[in-house]
Parts: structure tokens; C-alpha cells; sequence
């Protein structure tokens, strides 16, 4: 064994990727996956864990692992999703605080680019089970962060049951979000006690750290639903380039961002006026969000750009050049507003929906659905100060969204995520149950 | 409009990537994917259809459509795949010929970086359905191949049906795949009239071709299942690091390789002794393998290894040093054989199964399965001169493999994919309908 203990973490600033990176050495050119994808630029696991996040960072770099707030919110977008929900197994509070110490643990290690554990996928004795699955062996850290959330089921369960104790720490705006017109959400899908958002530049990357998580969870917690993503639909930084959608248009233009301090302290960030547990946490609504692509694919240029509000080319509002050119509500072109009044963007607008929500969705395939169509859309993910002045407005004010003809939200779900882990001795929702 | 129609084709070698770098230069930076995903070294859309693959071809790269043999078969294996199996939904043959030719035409154009159409996602009338969806401006070819395959029903039904006059053309090696022991075969997921391979090294760009060819077919074909592949796990190159599947091992360490060319010969292209529209082709079998993430997991390492008969670590064979040296059958070691004879290597290596295919599968996670574990495993594809002697021989030999405690197979089809369209007078499977 060469690497330090779960009860012997290593002292700070660790170099990142160490277990992986000896193993590049030790057997070659690694695998598959960011380098074959050409990060030739990329210097695998540069960055330590006290390093802020640098503005020209490579896709393969690490992403800081302890701070204020959680990493994968306001970190600049990654190309790859794996989210997961969970259910807890077991009624034994201590069980549960000892996963969540393991997961920090654990997370701590792989977005530094290392094994889940501190013997690793080969170094252990041959006859137990290594403590780490493999699969990313060689491959560096890849931008990826972890990030985790409690559901209202943790706190409470539907009967009232008080399952941890944790019942009287429920912040109040943790509730299930309501239903709305037109919601086709499954309940196999949907929900979960804790969820575990794995984004990253290689999607090996973001798997594997799900994976291990869940193998180190067995016994308290099982898989409630799985979603992966194959590419980011939003920026979250005014560095990035906005992606485009599978309705084939830019998405998140007007997006919150990195950059935006105040307003993400206004509108993302968990401030005074909540639980004190919470304070630099978010909450974070998921919805499954099927896009019906024959139809769209058969609706004309003209319609698809008035159903959204921009056109589809370079992204600007309607009636306006450039894609960040502000959009004007009032401008009519041929007596008609340039930007319809039933277009997505009129709808979602801040101007229009009074508030602001950090998205950070993803684009999905996820097989066909038996009556000879891809299954395929938005896995929309938001963070926000309340899920209710935030996911909820403004999906209230879409109730007249032109858009609604070719979507269908089949999965629904609310999550507290706790703040940042801020040094080694810290671990996710420590300030809940310790507190 | 300003780029030539399907009836005008342009001149011939025609600059690669001509639509999407056009909008890129107007509108900016481009979006998220290969770019942000760090393809530092990329030069867009460099290659010609002429040009032969380069060794140091960045993965941004356009491969050329037009050949001898289909692309995305020996081509160096990208890292994301989208694969569609179709059923056709008409009686007419012309729609079917004239499906095939549309198909063609838009490959061509994607596979060089282009829109699937000659007007574009965005240049056309606005009041007509754009001949693009969208999703891929900006973004460069990024490797895209699109392999198509015809499946044993496009030429007889189970009934007996002649449904489009091919039944006398039917080659004697396409068909269904018998069963093996164990299998959990899904028909939902199984077989089809159609496929179509499209393999990137942006999964946007993988999604986009196949979305698009299925625009194009509407009324012609309908989608009959679908799958996503995140990440190669074989290398069909030499030049290509081997990458590790989701058991965390190696994989494909001794898998046939672009330039083993006699080896091709005789083990991957259809030569004389088959149908001759076939000449230059190759059969395509696959296999949807779910693995038992969870036994896996709790496995010990010497269990792992020697289920699979590689070292972890290195993907050494059981006994050597190094990922490529020998499989060494005869070595013993405290006086049992060093790879065991019910090791996965051992069985399936062409010593003992007494031949060789081509492999080219890719790790997929498709949500969960509703009793708490991940839907993960491998998405088995393999190329062979005849199904009965790749496919079935090495499955045939796997019959005592210890992996078969791991896994599942759930899903399974057998295409023959027609020989290269050699230029732009060539389409899919001319030989087939006009020979």
C-alpha cells in the first residue's frame, strides 16, 4: 500500500491524479477516452485542491474539490453528465453519516484525478475486492466534480415518518415541487433521497465516479434513477461557448454565470433567511424533458424560430443581429411583436418571469420509445436560492410557452444540496447531522 | 441559396466542413463539444474526400466517405457511437432506392463536416421545414463515420415474404443468429430491416447523423431500437491506446487491426465465395451485453483477473509482463495454468476459438432497471467475413467462460454492410438494387 489511509487523509495541497498518473507512467499512453478525444494541450492533473479554478483551464484538469460551495454549479460547464438518484436502504442513522464521510472521501479523490480508495483498482491484496473498479485507470481528472443534494424524502417521508432524525432541520422550501399542466412525470424516475451530479470532460470520467460511489454505498443506498447526458446544453461561465440544443438552437444565452457574483447570490446561492445548515447551498430541480423531434423536424424555419424567440442561426433575439444583443420586448416587425409573446424566450425571460435560475442541463438519447422514435431531449438541471421563486415561476409563467407542443417532462425532481466541503476534516452535510 | 443541390452536386474534391465552418466564421467561436472538449491541435474540416486517413489525424478530422470498403469499420475507433436499427415501412422499392440514395448524399456531406442538406439548417425558405436539424453548427467533422447494414429481413420476411425483390439476392450467410445458452435476448431490441453505425469523436455529432438520416426516411423507415455508446473499448489501430470497458480491464488488446490488411483478408472483408454485390463488405454482428455491475464489484481482484485471464493493471496476459506480450496457454504457475482455461482470454483468443473478428463495442449506462442497479455494460459490435465463423464460432467457445456469471446478452442483430461507395455517382447498395 503506498498511499495514505482513509484515516490517514495526506497533507494539503496534494498533487492531483497521483494514483492515476502512476499508473500511466508505470504502462504507457493510458486509454481511451480525453486523450484519444484530442486534449492535446491538456496537462493531466495539474491543479491542486487549493488552487482556484484557472480561466484557461484544459478539459483534463482537475476542478477543485473543497470551497464555499459545491463544485458542478457555478463551474464552468462540462461536456458530460452522469446523475444519479438514490435511495436510502437502511433506517440506521449512523450508516448513513458513515457514507456520506466515505463519499466526500472518495469524491475528494477522483476529481483530484485519483482511485476511489486509497489502495486502489490493482494495488490491493489479490483476494478481497479492489477498492476501486478500474475503468478510469490513466485517464486524468478531467474537469470532474461531484456534487450532491438531500431530497425531502430524506427529512421526512410521505407517511410523516422521521427516518433520521432530521425531520425538524427540513428547510422549509424543500417540498415536492407541484404538478404542472401538461406534466407526463413518471414516478419510477422521479424523486430520490440523495441525488449525485458527476460532470466531466470524459464521460468515462463521470461514470466511473458514479459507479464507485454507488459500489461504496452498497448496503444503504440503491439506485432510484439514472440519467446520462452527452452534452452540455448551457454556460455557465462567460468564457464558454453556448452549445446548441437538440432543437438545433443555441440554449442559455442568457444564462446566469460564474461571473455574475451578485446575482448568483441573489438568486443561486442560500443565504441568512434559510436553514443555517444550508447557507451556501442551492437547490437543484431536475426535469426530464423529451423533445418530440419529428414534429419539430417537420415544423418549418419560420415556426421554429418564433417558437423559441431567436433565430436559429446565430442565436440573436428576434429582430436583433448578434446573439447576446439584448432582447427587445417591444419592437414589432410587420405589426407583429418580433419576438412573440408565446415564444420561450419572452416567457422565460427575467424581464418577463421576474426571476433567474443557474441551468446546467444536458442533451440525452436514451434508446427509442417503441412506436419508432428516438427518446431523446433536455435533461434540464437548475440551481437556485427556492426551488419556488425559481424553477417554479418560471415554469408557471410557461404555462402559454409555444414550445409545450414539442416537449413533455417525464421526471421531476427537488434536492437541498449542502455547501461546499471546505478542508479534509469536513464531508458533505456535516453541518445537518453534526450541527 | 448558395451551396449546390442534391441534383448538382459539387465538384469533386470539394473543401471539407464548407456549411459549418461558414456559420462558425459568421457567428463566432462555435459551440460546446470537440472544441471545448480541448481539440487544441484540430484543424476544421481539413481533409478531402480524397485524401487517404492520416496516422496523425486529430480527432476533430473529417475521414473520407468514399472508398473500397465502408468507413467505420477499420477506421481507428472514435470514441462515441450512435447506432439505430430500422424496420422499412413501405412495400415500394423505389422509395427504399431512393432512401438509400438520400442517405448517401447527406453522409457524404456530414461525414465532411457539412449540414445533411444543400440548403442547411438555416439558409432556406423560412417557411419550410429546414433540410438540417441544427445541432451540429459550428461544430467540425470530428471523425464521423456512418456505416450502413442491411439486415436478413430486408430480403425475406419471416413469412417468406419477397417484400422488395431481393430474396434471390439474399448472400447465404445473413442470417438470424441462433441462440446460445444464456441469452436474454429482448426481440424489441433485436434485429431490424436497417442500420445505420455512426460513430464520432462528438457524440453531438454522432446523434446529429443518425437524427438526421431518420428525418430523411421519414415515411420510408421507422426507428426500431436505438443505443448509445459513451466510450470506445477497442482500438482497431495500432496506433490507438487499448481502452479499458466497464469490468475495468482492458479490452481488445489483441483485436484485429487496420493494418493487419491479410488478416482483414481473410478474417473481416466478404471476398469471392459470397454474393457479389457483397464483394468488399462485411458481415455485422451485435450484441447488447449487460454487465452485473454489482457481483463485479464485490469480486475479489484474483477472481477478477482470472475471469478475465489479464493482469488489471497492465492487461498483461496471466503469467507475462507486458499488455502485449504472448498469451502463453501451456505456462503453469503453483501448478495450475497461469490463464485458466475458463478465462475469457483463453477462450475466446484465436488459438482456441480457431478464429478471429473484428471488434469495435462501446461502453453504454442506460439508466437504471428499477431494481436499484445500473443499467451499464458493453455494446458488442463485430466485424467478419461470415457470421457463422466469427460471431457464432467465438460465442460457441464461450460457453464455459466465467464472465458468463457477469453478464447478460440482451439484445442482438446481424446486418451485411455493403462494400464502399466509391464516388458521387455511387450510393449505399447499388450493386444490390441495380446489379
Amino acid at each position: 500500500m503506498t498511499e495514505p489511509t482513509a484515516e490517514q487523509p495526506a497533507p494539503q495541497p496534494r498533487a492531483a491524479g497521483l494514483s492515476r498518473r502512476r499508473l500511466l507512467g508505470a504502462f504507457g499512453a493510458g486509454t481511451a477516452g480525453v486523450l484519444a478525444a484530442g486534449a492535446a494541450g491538456g496537462v493531466i492533473g495539474r491543479a491542486t485542491a487549493d488552487d482556484a479554478p484557472a480561466a484557461g483551464a484544459a478539459p483534463t484538469d482537475a476542478v477543485p474539490f473543497h470551497g464555499e460551495h459545491q463544485a458542478g454549479i457555478v463551474t464552468p460547464a462540462q461536456d458530460r453528465l452522469h446523475f444519479v438518484a438514490l435511495d436510502v436502504t437502511t433506517d440506521d442513522r449512523e450508516d448513513l453519516v458513515q457514507l456520506l464521510q466515505d463519499w466526500t472521501e472518495a469524491a475528494r479523490r477522483m476529481t483530484a484525478g485519483r482511485d476511489a480508495g486509497p489502495v486502489g483498482a490493482v494495488d490491493g491484496s489479490q483476494y478481497a475486492p479492489p477498492d476501486d473498479t478500474g475503468e478510469a485507470i490513466g485517464l486524468p481528472a478531467s474537469g470532474l466534480t461531484v456534487t450532491v443534494g438531500f431530497g425531502p424524502t430524506l427529512f421526512t417521508t410521505a407517511d410523516g415518518t422521521d427516518r433520521f432524525g432530521l425531520a425538524a432541520r427540513r428547510p422549509a422550501p424543500l417540498v415536492e415541487l407541484p404538478g404542472f399542466p401538461g406534466d407526463q412525470i413518471d414516478p419510477a424516475i422521479s424523486g430520490g433521497d440523495l441525488c449525485i451530479q458527476a460532470c466531466a470532460n470524459d464521460p468515462q470520467v463521470a461514470v466511473h465516479a458514479v459507479r464507485n460511489l454507488i459500489r461504496i454505498g452498497a448496503g444503504v443506498v440503491s439506485v432510484r434513477w439514472s440519467q446520462l447526458g452527452f452534452g452540455r446544453t448551457s454556460s455557465t461561465s462567460t468564457g464558454q461557448a453556448t452549445p446548441r440544443n437538440l432543437f438545433g438552437f443555441k440554449d442559455g444565452t442568457d444564462n446566469l454565470k460564474a461571473e455574475n457574483g451578485s446575482a448568483l447570490d441573489r438568486f443561486v446561492w442560500v443565504g441568512d433567511g434559510d436553514a443555517d445548515w444550508l447557507r451556501g447551498g442551492s437547490y437543484l430541480v431536475t426535469r426530464r424533458i423529451r423533445m418530440l423531434i419529428e414534429p419539430w423536424d417537420s415544423s418549418s424555419l419560420d415556426e421554429q424560430q418564433r417558437t423559441i424567440g431567436r433565430t436559429k442561426g446565430s442565436g440573436a433575439p428576434l429582430g436583433q443581429q448578434a446573439e447576446f444583443d439584448p432582447v427587445d420586448f417591444t419592437e414589432q416587425v410587420d405589426g407583429r411583436f418580433a419576438v412573440p409573446e408565446t415564444s420561450h424566450v419572452f416567457l422565460a425571460h427575467p424581464t418577463n418571469s421576474g426571476t433567474a435560475i443557474l441551468r446546467r442541463g444536458y442533451s440525452f438519447v436514451d434508446g427509442s420509445d417503441g412506436l419508432g422514435r428516438l427518446d431523446a431531449g433536455l435533461f434540464f438541471i437548475a440551481f437556485q436560492q427556492d426551488p419556488e421563486t425559481g424553477f417554479v415561476q418560471v415554469q408557471r409563467n410557461l404555462r402559454l410557452d409555444a414550445m409545450n407542443e414539442y416537449i413533455r417532462h417525464t421526471s421531476s425532481a427537488v434536492f437541498a444540496c449542502p455547501p461546499g466541503v471546505r478542508d479534509d476534516g469536513d464531508w458533505w452535510g456535516r453541518a445537518l447531522f453534526d450541527g
